[in-house]
């Protein structure tokens, strides 16, 4: 196993009910309450946040309107609120969108230039505010991370920023929280954490690393069984439980601690898509990681083999490939660039925006010329 | 899956060459440090620490001589001299007896009456010194986790405590650090750290917990295939550096977030046999958890079949805890009470110390008659 630092100071709260406690952690504070659209009136969450916010006199000033792929301009706005309102924390109650704006908000508080300048390298985060979380929505693991990550819509960039301060202190993980969400978002997160928990175990350096191996292929195999169930079943609380609790730990830092030097490359390049196109999150990995496989499928014929059989039951390298394509298939994930509308000649414009990600992230191998020719695999 | 909290915010350093760096995290604070015998001098560990302690001003007044199974009379020796020296910090050097020692004094070290009575829950934990870690033997996880136990000699208690504020702040482990331990305490180790992942396993409440199970069972085959390896050739790094991270992740609380009410039955009866006996930890494991499971065999009859199958491949429950008795039996492990010396007339009395703990852990089904049946599973 290769060195490592594992820490992670957020506190889970899991459970049916948990929501009607939040107030019980925020007690005496102000807090920005952050969310995105008017589904939590639907649904009911809005109602029980607020009723415990009071119950437990805790005072706030709402902000609502985070969009998935959240973007700077928000961001900017946010944090005015927040300096006007004097707050004292901030409550994100959604998904993975409204805890990265919440994280970047937080960031962004006690700094005197733009927030930007730490998605960009400019400045370090030395001060955040605390955040805390009611999740409505599984797939980033933002809740139980120190990550955050945002759109500039000036610049078209779509970057990360990660800091010890941006743990959320408590995140409140009640699987009823998700009986509403949509199959299309669903789907989109169980995309999501698979591709979190599948970039380690692909691009790990090092060799022998049994634990990490046998979480992964646990934490996916959960993924994808509980995703087929609450696609047929939106109310099956194990299946709502059991996926929760994977998302979160499929990128809470658990699996990769000790794989030595890994990337992210599926990850740059889906953030393109986001970026240049609004593609979901969700839906930018599943037509990039078929294709990332088949390209690396050489190097990667090992390693295939063991996931294929610990994971479909399959023999070979390829048949696993296909198998993790046809899963996203059978989930309503798209495959293919044409099936979100983006034609094969933008290749070269998505791979130019890409390779400055790959700069950022230190992904040398991942030149113009190599990020085109995975996207041809998704053409 | 069950409700539940998790929380760990313990930071793990993890590596070779680690230990030089325990200085860093202890910067301009004074420490009591708490160590075992001189095993740590004879293998260079001592000098490390030292060496860092000094290198980053860190001022500290030494006590040696914590014993396995530490006890009360060390505890209340050290917490004095830490009042006297009035340390700010403890730095255990050493494996669960020490850390468990540190974290006794760390909660009495503010506390007004005997510190005892934190273990007979006469008192509850509200302040404890930060605690700092550099394992040199893996087994109990107590250097990430908020336990401790002692053994109380005057009353013949092995007796436990559990406070948030008891979680080590930084914990080192370094794999080299083991290279030294002998066979016999790798292998209670290894006993320790299967013990506390199926105990859990077996016990728990809830039906549907496919994360859990498929954890602990990545783990126990990793403590397994590991201890192997580390019995033929000590100095085997990755084997090392794999059985300790898996150690220390089989009781952090993370596999058994969500299984529901679980108990610790094997160690309520292990306990008896180190406060009566003095046997080690380990030993007192491998004798009584093969005949818990002897005797439960017809109720955990699945999940038996289920674990033979995931851990050794065998088909069939009593086949898994045949598999199960012959592991420890290979590694060297007591399997008997006769193997430790102890005669099958003192069930009686053992059975009569153990129903004590299981009052306090409110283990309702053990009362002293079904204590005697389980321990006739092993004379």
């Amino acid at each position: 196993m290769r060195q490592f630092v594992f820490y992670n100071p957020t506190q889970i709260v899991f459970g049916e009910g948990k929501t009607s406690d939040i107030g019980r952690y925020l007690k005496g504070q102000k807090c920005l309450f952050l969310y995105g659209s008017t589904s939590i009136k639907q649904n009911g969450i809005y109602d029980k946040v607020i009723d415990s916010l009071k119950n437990h006199d805790v005072t706030f000033v709402e902000k609502s309107g985070v969009k998935p792929n959240p973007v700077l301009s928000f961001v900017h706005e946010a944090i005015d609120l927040a300096r006007k309102e004097q707050v004292d924390c901030i409550l994100a109650v959604g998904g993975g969108s409204v805890i990265d704006t919440a994280k970047a908000v937080a960031a962004g508080f006690y700094y005197r230039g733009d927030v930007w300048d730490f998605f960009v390298d400019k400045a370090r985060i030395t001060k955040a505010l605390p955040i805390y979380v009611v999740l409505t929505l599984s797939a980033t693991a933002s809740e139980m991370n120190s990550g955050a990550v945002i759109t500039n819509e000036a610049t078209k960039q779509k970057f990360n920023i990660r800091s010890e301060g941006l743990f959320p202190k408590t995140s409140i993980l009640d699987p009823t929280n998700t009986y509403t969400v949509p199959k299309k978002q669903a789907a989109n997160g169980s995309v999501d954490a698979i591709v979190h928990l599948l970039e380690g175990y692909f691009t790990g350096k090092y060799p022998n690393t049994p634990i990490q191996d046998g979480f992964v292929e646990t934490l996916v195999r959960t993924v994808i069984a509980t995703t087929k169930k609450i696609l047929e079943n939106p109310t099956d609380y194990d299946a709502r439980a059991n996926f929760m609790w994977s998302a979160t730990l499929a990128f809470n830092g658990l699996t990769t601690a000790g794989v030595g030097d890994y990337g992210f490359p599926n990850h740059m390049m889906g953030h393109s898509l986001s970026a240049l196109y609004n593609v979901d999150h969700g839906a930018s990995l599943s037509i990039v990681f078929p294709a990332w496989l088949k390209h690396n499928e050489p190097t990667l014929s090992d390693r295939l083999t063991r996931f294929g059989k610990e994971v479909f039951g399959k023999t070979g390298a390829k048949e696993a490939i296909a198998a993790m394509e046809e899963y996203f298939h059978a989930i309503g994930a798209p495959v293919r660039l044409s099936e979100v509308n983006i034609d094969k000649g933008e290749i070269k414009k998505i791979a130019e925006n890409a390779v400055s990600l790959a700069k950022k992230w230190g992904l040398k191998n991942y030149t113009e010329d190599v990020i085109a020719k995975i996207l041809e695999f998704a053409a």
